[in-house]
């Protein structure tokens, strides 16, 4: 059996999350059928990581393993005429046996998209959460700083039965303003339930001016979500990129 | 009565073009509709153009008649309360009786968005033509020029009955590119019916090669559609602003 790995694209608007789940579209069921009519065999197929209903991906991470001989140029092109236009397969390569999309990752980077015009970009609406009150992203940058580093964030996550640890480990973490578009970026070692939504939820909370830039560093050492600000909606989440040791660093993906 | 202009963007994917039809969801409709809510009485509108269905609006302007009171900002925020997310007002504004949207309109603005990546992206799917061979736009921005000026346009028109003349001024066309979308962009003191698809259809054939640069100005010498290239699809179309008299030079929106 080839072990092939695929890099995805799919706007998470008309998806319920990336697993499967009975009589709901995902785009694990989708991919899964489109290898099955490819290569005969309905393959199960591991992401990076589940992905929720709404949320979007730039550089999803996949593997799945066949029989198939077709070359990996091969999968990108006819997985593409059988999968429907909201997920497209954007690059596959054969791996070595043991390459494994979930457990192998090394960093993940997600991107999420506050439109802060006065009023709402009808162009924006599947793709962002629309704040209208100007946020200030200096001062959610400054204060996001507080979680970079390896740090217990149980402030940040839902609820998430079977979880062992809440530590995770932050590389990089941003806000940043391109006019009235706020992307709120974080890459780590790994991400708990509504991490990055809960991370902005809480900056969002700074940008306004109701919380001091300080409260969000307490707030993380309060290990309590309740001490954190609100869960940001999914449509403004993306999963930019995956990285893999031997990848090269640097944005791997647009 | 006074006389409202407003500036609107919409995603036109969900409507049938900007003119009221029997029995179909058009721009028109909508905003009138709003605007009875509003005021208690349905106002005609007038808009700098249709735009057909599926085109989208970055900066439409509109104006209509009314007896209301209410300061201009609260027709912002009123209208944006009850007409639907893919349409929003951006602007409103009292302006003399005697300004016209359609009939003082200096020049206009349209982009067409060509999605250029060898897989066709997820986000742009609503917004942008797909096409997958690697596009030298270059050239196209080259070939462009020869349309720059005042010329008969009956080359990059279809059909429009009770059109008395072709002729129009571009005053600025461009071809870029940024990553794997192009841009091409043509402002003018006015358009045909599909006279910016029907540039963009034959741009693409300079840019994949297929036509030489020089080929553009024979398209548009000859006065006849069938010498010039196809008409791109609608949804890549966006109007991007409009001019009045005494407006400031340079892009006005975005």
């Amino acid at each position: 059996m080839r072990n092939i790995k695929l890099l995805l694209s799919y706007d998470g608007t008309d998806f319920s999350g990336w697993q499967r789940q009975p009589d709901r579209r995902t785009v694990q069921q989708v991919l899964e059928e489109a290898i099955g009519r490819l290569t005969g065999v309905e393959a199960p197929t591991n992401a990076s990581g589940r992905t929720d209903a709404g949320v979007h991906a730039l550089g999803q991470v996949v593997h799945f393993y066949t029989a198939s001989r077709h070359p990996p140029e091969v999968f990108v092109k006819a997985l593409n005429a059988m999968l429907p236009p909201d997920i497209r397969v954007r690059g596959a390569s054969e791996v070595p046996q043991s390459f494994h999309a979930t457990l192998d990752a090394k960093s993940k980077r997600y991107r999420y998209v506050i439109d802060n015009g006065p009023v709402a970009d009808p162009f924006q609406l599947r793709y962002s959460d629309h704040v209208y009150q100007r946020l200030d992203e200096g001062a959610m940058n400054r204060a996001a700083q507080a979680l970079k580093g390896r740090h217990d964030f149980h402030s940040f996550e839902t609820n998430w039965p079977n979880r062992t640890s809440s530590v995770r480990t932050i590389y990089d973490i941003q806000a940043s303003r391109a006019g009235h578009i706020i992307h709120v970026e974080v890459e780590a070692d790994g991400f708990l339930y509504n991490m990055v939504r809960s991370i902005t939820g809480t900056l969002v909370l700074v940008g306004l001016g109701r919380w001091p830039e300080s409260k969000v560093g307490e707030a993380l050492a309060a290990e309590d979500r309740r001490e954190a600000g609100p869960t940001a909606p999914p449509q403004g989440l993306f999963l930019v990129y995956v990285r893999y040791p031997g990848d090269p660093d640097g944005p791997s993906d647009r």
